[in-house]
């Protein structure tokens, strides 16, 4: 089996050499031994524009993403949810297009164009044939989305309702009040804890002229993103790219940059809930996309507790003292420092031992890291399950974004396995010592509250 | 951009055929003219078992599906839910490895496998790098699982508490009261069936011995239906499926044709339920997976209830009349016949009169068939989305599965949009005609009972 592998493996590189000569002007920088090598191509538009695309023609099929600096980070921080309507109400009303003929269009066109926002990032998807008369189809559409939402009043005064019912629902839920409550804690001034200040007057606040305004100044060519997968060549992207943002305003924006986050550590909050299970919540903002110790936190945190029923934290919460039935560790990267957290629910009786003994499973692990046994677990699972994450166009295509809007070199995905592979065990060690400590992390505790 | 488009459809079907030419052995058969063409593999191993495939290199990755003809429409009608607890429990158990065993390797190696069920197929599906060692790992764990079960007594008795409890909470959600008083209408005494006949008596009755006997006479390679998507060739292929499929009894197995469906047409059934909203449901064995008016019954449904906002049934349902927030019809082909259908929830003073409407909407539909103008919507529709309807390997592996077992032509997804883009109005109307009579659907209502 092993020489048939090998066999095809070359054949193959080679191939996949011959298809990226043909189809693109750029030198070919695919390395000999790995055929599966993704070879993003990337390059910028006049209009300040970065363009990613990865070819992919076994199907035919066009994936993108056009991603702008207009998450919720930019909003004023006395207009809070400004950026997430502006962003998402795009594709309800755009050019001459009320919100039944986009679905009607979409439909009748076999395309899907919507709009999206979050913290960091708005903009569109698009998804089409690359048939070329459909695909011209699915960019007039996503062209005037982009450029030409209209924001109609009826519209947004629906949303806003929605948004304040939604609100209204989550202010019961115990999962989202720990959440709320201690984004409140990790970021009370920082605009990535906006989201959690919202309330019922904020969302009623927003006004049409609100998200003319943020649509008009923050969708501007030089910030965006243009990523794209499928059955496309170089020179179509280009054209793509260049028409679904010919129509913006093309002027450069220059963006102040987003604050550093400031640390407000050792905090408690204790939101008292009829639940008979009790949610517990250690956090703090830690981790930054382009952190030096990246990989020796993300790394180490699958023996902690990303690693399922294998993890530290499950072993002795649910194993050992049968707390809870999960428990689990995560970090969550963004461009200023993203949280590490620690979550897990249980019976409320017992809260104080399993906050005890979450913070004595962290505070040994600090001190340990992890053994060259759990390492090279943490290894095997995830260079081998590596693929996997990027195994449809619309997974790639994801990453694709998160590369160009990151500032992520472009063989990112392609070195991954060899950095994971050539972490130690005193690196990981090292890296949690030095940006870890027990005694820092917030807390948030929801459920009943026990008597002294 | 069309003249771009050509010149890449042309350099990348002359690479298409490269490649294949160095990676299998059979003579290629793609058209000139498609550089989508799929180009299923298929042969039959000596055993009997049939294998499927489809090369896709540009991801280490591999996706395979073994499939049996043991569903539980092959189950002792004396005995329902064998199959069922036979197919789905190999995973928890097997060979030398217990449950914690199959998980623990399976995260260590960073692969899947997992075994299956339902009412035709039963067998194990796979994911695993193509990397030689890892995938050796892989088939060494499914053959494992598939030949080798032990079903543990422990894993049973909790799997048949688990199913109890399932059952019991399925007794009181309105929409699984419908779908088991349909189901008992509609196949009474036939295996299509049996899944509604379940009861806390039936499900206790199973004994491990059962499922040993059904495992044993069931999973046949002579029945297998062995399907691979990915970083494989045609050599490497075989050698998986005989691998996987070694250690089960070699014998051929001439198993009883699934008998022809008995109709039992126009009854109706009433479940008394406290909810404020009525389901109602209409339905009738009609299509086969082989029928000869497939495309015009099922493109036809298109116009009628599948198409979301634009349906027949929504438009009169919803938009006129304000009866419900959505109504569907559906096609279901099997073996023997599967259902056609028609669901929808509403107030349950508005049901009689809804039901009534439902019924004038199939009706008019019968008798009129889709203007052309609706069937040209429907054909832009089905035919633009059709390759969104395997753009994963786990979507195609699922298609190949698919046309293994019901041996559907291995251009059967290749030919689809030209046996949709060549059908007329006429014909549609003519099979909906032939194929549906409104009194001969069976209704199942379940909600608040009218007084007369």
């Amino acid at each position: 089996m092993k020489t048939i592998a090998t066999i095809s493996i070359l054949s193959l590189a080679w191939l996949s050499q011959s298809a990226l000569a043909q189809t693109t002007t750029t030198p070919s920088t695919i390395a000999q031994t790995n055929p599966h090598q993704l070879h993003i191509q990337s390059w910028h538009l006049k209009n300040g524009a970065k363009v990613l695309l990865v070819e992919r023609h076994a199907l035919p099929i066009v994936d993108i993403n056009v991603a702008f600096d207009a998450g919720s980070r930019r909003d004023d921080a006395q207009k809070i949810g400004v950026a997430n309507f502006a962003g998402s109400l795009m594709d309800m009303g755009a050019g001459k297009w009320n919100e039944e003929d986009i679905r009607r269009l979409s439909s009748d066109w076999a395309v899907t164009v919507s709009s999206f926002s979050d913290t960091e990032q708005a903009g569109i998807r698009i998804r089409s044939l690359s048939q070329p008369q459909t695909l011209q189809d699915a960019l007039k559409l996503g062209q005037t989305i982009l450029s030409r939402p209209t924001y109609p009043q009826t519209v947004l005064t629906r949303e806003q309702d929605r948004a304040v019912l939604g609100w209204k629902q989550n202010q019961t839920d115990p999962q989202f009040l720990s959440s709320q409550a201690m984004t409140r804690l990790n970021y009370p001034q920082h605009p990535y804890g906006y989201w959690a200040q919202e309330n019922e007057a904020s969302i009623r606040a927003i006004k049409r002229q609100d998200l003319i305004d943020f649509h008009h100044r923050y969708f501007r060519p030089s910030t965006a993103v243009v990523s794209i997968v499928g059955d496309i060549n170089r020179s179509q992207a280009q054209k793509i790219a260049t028409e679904l943002l010919a129509d913006l305003p093309q002027q450069k924006l220059k963006l102040p940059n987003i604050a550093a986050v400031p640390l407000h550590k050792g905090q408690t909050t204790h939101i008292h809930h009829p639940a008979s299970q009790t949610h517990l919540d250690l956090s703090l903002p830690v981790i930054s996309r382009d952190d030096v110790d990246y990989f020796a936190l993300l790394i180490g945190n699958y023996t902690l507790g990303a690693g399922g029923f294998d993890s530290l934290l499950m072993k002795e919460l649910r194993d050992n003292r049968g707390f809870t039935y999960g428990a689990y560790s995560h970090f969550n990267p963004m461009a200023q420092k993203g949280t590490f957290s620690i979550g897990l629910s249980t019976q409320a009786a017992n809260a104080p031992e399993a906050l005890k003994v979450t913070k004595q499973v962290l505070a040994d692990y600090i001190a340990q890291g992890p053994t060259e046994a759990q390492l090279q677990q943490a290894k095997n699972n995830i260079i081998g399950g590596f693929p996997m994450r990027f195994d449809t166009n619309n997974k790639l295509l994801g990453w694709l974004s998160t590369i160009g809007f990151y500032q992520l070199p472009l063989d990112y995905l392609d070195t991954y396995p060899q950095k994971v592979q050539a972490l130690t065990t005193e690196q990981i060690r090292d890296a949690w010592q030095r940006r870890l400590k027990v005694e820092d992390l917030n807390v948030v505790t929801v459920g009943q509250s026990l008597k002294q």
